[in-house]
Formats: C-alpha cells, structure tokens, sequence
C-alpha cells in the first residue's frame, strides 16, 4: 500500500487560543495532525507549509503548495486547509491534471477547541485514501466523499453540502 | 452510494465514568456514535444492541449479532466493538460468508475520556467503506485497514498491529 | 453563612467558537458559569448582564453593573469580567464605597476552550469569600488574593501579578 | 501570607484511565495538580505520597501522611484524598489536635476524564484557606466548606452534604 503524505496548510483545523493576543492563531506546526497520530497510536508523514487562514491565501501560497505537490515522490496526498477558499485551492490544483490522489480537508472547529470534527475530517480522509484508484482532486468533509467539484461549503449552515 | 449502518455492541468505546460506582460502565445507547455524529454535521444509522464488555461477549450475544447483519437491507456494516475479543467475533462473522461488507472497529480509550482515537478509528472506517467493493468481513484500528485475519491486538502495546 | 451572588458580564470567561462567524463571541446566558455549578455538584444564585467583552465596556455598562450591586439584598457578590478592564471597573465600584463584599475575576482562556483556569478562578473566589469579612472590592486571579489596588494584570505574561 | 502545603495521597482525584489494563489507575505523582498549577498561571507547594485509592488506605498510611503533616514548617495544609474515607482519615488528624489548619479534599470523577470538579473542588480549598485563622480539621467538597465532622458523602446521590 502506498504511503500518504499530509501536507497542512493551516486554515480553522490549525487554531489554537493565544491568551496573550486574546485571539485564536494559526499553528503554524501542526500540532493538532500530529496529536491525532499520536493518540491514534499511528504515524503520519506530515508536512507544514503557508501557516495562513484560508481568506488569506494568496496564488503565490497556492503555487508553493503545487509545488510540494508535484515534487514530492507522494502519489497519495491530503491536504489540511482552511474550508473558505478549499474550493479555490481545489480548482488551482485540478487544472494541472496532477497524475496523483490529492484530498482536500479541514475543519469547521479548530481541533485544539474540540478535536472531533477535525480528527473525523482527517481520519476519514485518510480511510477513503486507502482505497481511492483514480486520479483527481477530492473533497472530504463533515461525512461527505466526492471529487472536489461537487461538494462547497453552505456558509450559512457552517458545514459542506453537495452541489445540486 | 449505499447507506452505511453502524451497529453499536459496547466495548471500550463505549465506556463512560460512573461517580457513584467509581468505576466505568459501559454506556448502551452509543451517545458516543451520536456526539461524533452531531460534531461532524454528519448523520449515521445506528443500532445499539448487546451493550458489553468486550470479554462479556458471550455466543449467544454474537447470535444476536449475527442476525441483525443478516436481517437488516444494509450491505455495509460498521461493528463497534471491544477489542479484546475483537477477532473472534470477526471471525464468527466471516465464517458464515455473509454476502455484505463488514467492518469491525472500536476504542482502546473510551469516547468519554478523550474522543480522538475513538472518532478516529470509527470515522476512518467510514471513510474505508466508501470505495470498499469486495465482500468480507475487515477490521480498522489505528490506522490499519486490512481484512480482519491480517491484524490482532497487541495486547503488551495496547494497539493494533499487523500480523507477520 | 451568606449566600452569595455571581453577576457574570461577559469577558474572556464566556467566550465560545462560533463556526459560522469563524470567531470567538461572547456567550451571553454564562453557560460556563451554569455548567461549573453542575458539574461542581453545587448552586450558583446567578444574574447575566451586558455580555461584552472587556474592552467593549462603556461607562453606561458599569452603570448599569453597580444599579445590579447596589439593589440586590446580596451582601457577598463575585463578579465575572474581562481582564483587560477589570481593574477600571474594580475602582469605579470602589469609588462608591459600598458596604458589601466584592470579588472580580475572569480568566485568561475562555472555559469553552480550557476549563481548568476559569473554573479555578471563579471556585477560588467563591472558596476566598467564604470567609472574607471586610467589605470593600477584590480581584482573585491565578491564585492571587487581594485587594483590587494591590494585583494587576500584565499583558506581556498573559497573567495577574502583585503591584511592587 | 503564610504559604499552603499540597499533600496529594491519591484517590479518585489522581485516577488515569490505562489502555493496556483497561481500567482506571491511580497516577502517582499527582500529574493533575501540577497541570492545575500550569494551567492556572500559579504555583503550588507538593508533596505526593501513598498514591492509593481511598479504599486501600491503610492505618500504616495514615500514620505516614500524619508524619509528614506534623513534620512539614508549613501550617497551611491541604490534603488530597479519596471521598470514601476522607472523613476516617479527617477524624483520625482531628484526634492528634496539630496546631495547623488542615484542609481535605478530592474527587467524584477524576481530573483527567472530567477537570472541572477537581479544579474547583482543589481551588476553592486553596480560596478557603487564605482567610482560614482558627486551627482544625476541615472538608471542601462540592462548594461546601466546614469543619470535617459537619460534612458527609452521601453515597447514593454521589456527592457531599452537610450532616443534619
């Protein structure tokens, strides 16, 4: 089987509470991916890049992820990023044909506030990776499965649904 | 994409702290499964029968086991189980060749203490039965994913590994 | 023994993760007030007023925090705040020189994030009252006990120290 | 200000679920009181000793404990103790009538399942303690407060009450 590699890029999933700032940051060395491995009793190859809320994301963040998309020897990659501009980093990656699996997930809630959704976003991405066959870009999210272009986020119910 | 059905036996996942026992018990009604449910924005169909120990099990709970796989419409099933005798009921399941796909998970620490291994090993799962097209009987703890013959507990680590 | 009233007025305290906003909110029904009492096996007499942050407080609030004080029959009352304040509203109750017993505290991570200091905070205060008999206005945070003039919080540490 | 001994001897406070056994243990060096002590920004005198559960206590133990009580300079002491025979151990530290101030505490649900009830079980003694001025043996439990023989566990209900 083959290795996976998770490249996180910040976003919600990465937030932790700064009682100094009085405001929630971004982790920027994931921290939370590797508690999940750790109390998972499990080992990930992980990989921290950008560090940045998802509104923040600029193309040149976008082409630094492409980047250690394409270079690493990984054919199977999820990627940890903020749910506000997922789709836009989703679309960015499809339109090069990338000959790999590549997920995209996050978090509605930061894992350090409540870890369940963030460790269900990723653990389960991580399952529906096992047995992905087909190249393209995916989404996973609040129980969700799809390739990334039927899925987005209902930002008025805070959560993803399937395009209709 | 076919329904998944989880049916809820009890085992360690399950467990909760009872302050007047001062011990911990094992919750019947999966509040586990349904928090992890309700924090994801996901829904599950859930059955919670047996409501025991793992070591409790006797043959006549996995009967009972045996006929809701065989009398439900569901062909995926996820079993919450206790790990200690994990494998047995795996392999009592799998020597009557139900024509379903059937996954067996569960917890070394209980929900209630701390959710992530919990959520993790239930919602991999999930994640695994999207694209799982071979019929079977399989177990995915820890992060391994493999049919229920090819992993055992380690009981002197506390975790799942593969067998050699 | 005196019964004892908490007026929670919002602050760090009450902050919970709104994952529609993608921000931290001011809960404004003292939910972690309510839920400390439950799972303290113990009663809180408790009045929610203004439910802002520290820094959002106007002298109107405080007007309106010292109508609560002045009229309740209460002669022992802990008062929840913001810290970044909280000094500014202990001189202004002190100014009036009520004949009654008055303890501010809050906490520097919100309980919906990190139970342990706001729990510790506010159950101090109730424990310090307890036996407290001169009236006047205290500040109890990080374990520090004292008149409000004597305990400050510095910004830089995150935390509330003795004046030199 | 006169500083506060912890004497942390084990119970239910100091329980840790074990993954390999299965079962709930009691940790030994009072691992909740120092992240208490980190979480609230404050610093706590500690000594851990006996690590029993309340029920395994023997009178050797309490010969110990009461060893160490009249040995330490401190005379502001708070022990950490099981519920089940915190008054055995309270009645038998009364009968010796130590010139100091002699706080029990603990648990109903451990610090690392549930931190609340223990942090504030543990804060408010530390509360109680500053203004404590008459020497004697006292219980905090559940927001009660009181000489030691004022206060039972009310076992059926799981909780403290005072004595009628």
């Amino acid at each position: 089987m083959q290795k996976i590699l998770i490249i996180s890029t910040g976003g919600t999933f990465n937030k932790i509470y700064d009682p100094i700032a009085g405001d929630l940051i971004v982790e920027e060395t994931s921290r939370a991916v590797r508690e999940i491995a750790s109390k998972w009793l499990s080992r990930f190859e992980l990989i921290s890049i950008i560090g940045k809320d998802s509104l923040a994301m600029t193309n040149q963040d976008r082409l630094e992820l492409l980047s250690v998309v394409t270079q690493t020897e990984h054919e199977k990659i999820i990627i940890i990023h903020g749910t506000d501009t997922m789709h836009v980093t989703a679309e960015y990656l499809a339109e090069v044909e990338i000959e790999k699996k590549i997920i995209l997930t996050g978090a509605m809630v930061p894992y350090s506030i409540d870890p369940v959704e963030a460790t269900a976003n990723l653990t389960s991405a991580l399952g529906y990776m096992q047995l992905l066959s087909e190249n393209g870009v995916y989404i996973t999210m609040n129980g969700l499965f799809s390739s990334y272009d039927k899925i987005l986020k209902d930002r008025s119910k805070g959560r993803f649904i399937r395009k209709k």
